[in-house]
């Protein structure tokens, strides 16, 4: 990879509320991607059903089902901004990766993948973080170890405006985005 | 709770497939309830919106998230039956928790349950059952211990009419069922 | 049980170092027990061998986890407050439970359990709970939902004496220790 | 690294038994280390006294603990055989990872990891290798996410003189070692 070349990271929110904390600081990732790096946001979660096996099997994926797949294959990277919902990720979050997960090709195989989450309180998604770390090992996701982006008390963090203001955070947010280029970079065959 | 009181447990499968070993599964569960016991199987799960608090702070809360609140409600303790997706539980299955968890009632708060899961594989839905177990430390529903029932193989186990005819598996099936009766007795205030 | 009965809780730290945050926690535990419960703290981790299925299947338990597994025996319910080392608990705690563990009595087995911990960080120990709870389903261990006590930047929250003095997280310790005894005693046979 | 190098391993049983399947498994691997490996087995888990910040910060890592830090160091990845003990490994196991984690140097950061066991039951160690997993995320650990190496029902693949004989396992721990170095190659910086 020459370095004019740009990383393209599919950037995913889980959640689906307009005032998403997470929504926020993906967009806000977008904007502090370093040079080379461009993030794409993928819309699009609410369109896809629920995973039915018979549904894959029958017609196939759904259009937007197919879009996801197709827009992660397109990555280098995937960047995910997970809130937390009952200790785990969003279901509407879960039901996309389901989707994304079926033959016959696996889009996350071998892909280099930063978890980062935004909550209101304390614990700032860790629990979730975890959970979703899980799943990866089975997609074969090279999840990035460090450094971690759990967002707590988020509503101090933000301006009205909706723009990540906390400069701490928003120096977190950038170190995670290096650190991806560099581990994206690393583990490229 | 006199003897003649009959416990009535509200069971749900995490797939939507027709064929799902897990649905199979609970059907039998169904059979095999102990006297005093009755399992409902709660339909409906594909009729659940992807978890949107605007949607629910909007408009409130969709008929069949509803109706699964008020099934959860009514119910003496909840018995799920989940498949494993990407090593933890299906995105459609959380998202029904995830609209289940919502204000004004919590219907898991104190609620005994029962999981338990079917698979082709021979780890049988273990890595899912552990996630869905913290997920209930937050809803504080008072999930069974044991015996877990980790029906791996699955097809192995299941006649072509969709039975499950091994009998190790039925007898597991049954003690889960006895277990859950008596913690759910043991429990109540 | 009678209500001057008083319920006898073993409580655990899980580090070794002399001003641990988790023993300094503990002893404001035992202080703060609610009329009708007393707890014992359990010293002697540090005297457990290394486990080892030989030296018990050869000579017998070691004196140290003898006694262990004898005051586990003897409490009505156990306590636990586990600092939190490289995400998950201490050695030397997990040590103790594998010792208390093995036949022909497992102590654990329908016991109530809280866990707490304290942790310098913003994260409290959490990584670390979830994981000791997913042990206390093999060892049947009845473990207490709620109210979760993670003692963050617990650096701020004692005095040059060691004594627990804020007092929002003394409320949130009793609050557990009342929800222990509840829980103690509903889920007694 | 050219050709002729050879990638140095450091192999670790997480059990302490004369007979350990774990150590067994760790030999035959050692023995079925492709061309370019050498895998060195490290005695003395059984030596590291139970971790204790005081003592350390006292008198300085003990003898035992030096010796596994500096094999860790010295080792361009790291293959554990763990058990299972409670749905988690074995505090001896973790006891040495929390001394080999502590400054000046964490000889875990950047280093390739991979992760088996073996067990008689039919779960092959899965639910403890999930939760070192997760102390690998805080280590900045590179583990290995495939494929995963969990032993079942371990007495049927192991001859009278220890040895694994079963040839479909024997495969699955050639590949593991396999995927090891070419992992190592590939995140070398």
């Amino acid at each position: 990879m020459s370095e004019t070349t740009s990383l393209r990271v599919l950037g995913i929110s889980g959640s689906l509320r307009a005032a998403s904390w997470n929504t926020k600081a993906l967009r806000t990732a977008r904007e502090l991607a370093p040079a080379g790096m461009e993030i794409e946001v993928f819309e699009g979660l609410r369109d896809i059903p629920h995973y039915d096996d018979d549904l894959r099997t029958g017609s196939g994926y759904p259009a937007a089902a197919e879009r996801l797949r197709q827009a992660l294959k397109a990555a280098d990277a995937v960047l995910i901004y997970t809130p937390e919902y009952n200790y785990s990720i969003p279901g509407v979050l879960k039901n996309a990766i389901d989707w994304a997960s079926r033959p016959p090709e696996q889009p996350f195989d071998n892909k280099p993948v930063a978890i980062a989450g935004a909550a209101t309180g304390l614990l700032g998604t860790a629990r979730a973080q975890y959970q979703l770390r899980q799943m990866f090992v089975f997609l074969n996701g090279l999840v990035l170890n460090k450094p971690e982006v759990m967002i707590s008390q988020a509503p101090t963090r933000f301006d009205a405006a909706g723009n990540l203001t906390d400069q701490a955070t928003r120096d977190l947010v950038t170190a995670q985005l290096a650190a991806l280029r560099d581990w994206t970079i690393r583990v490229r065959r």
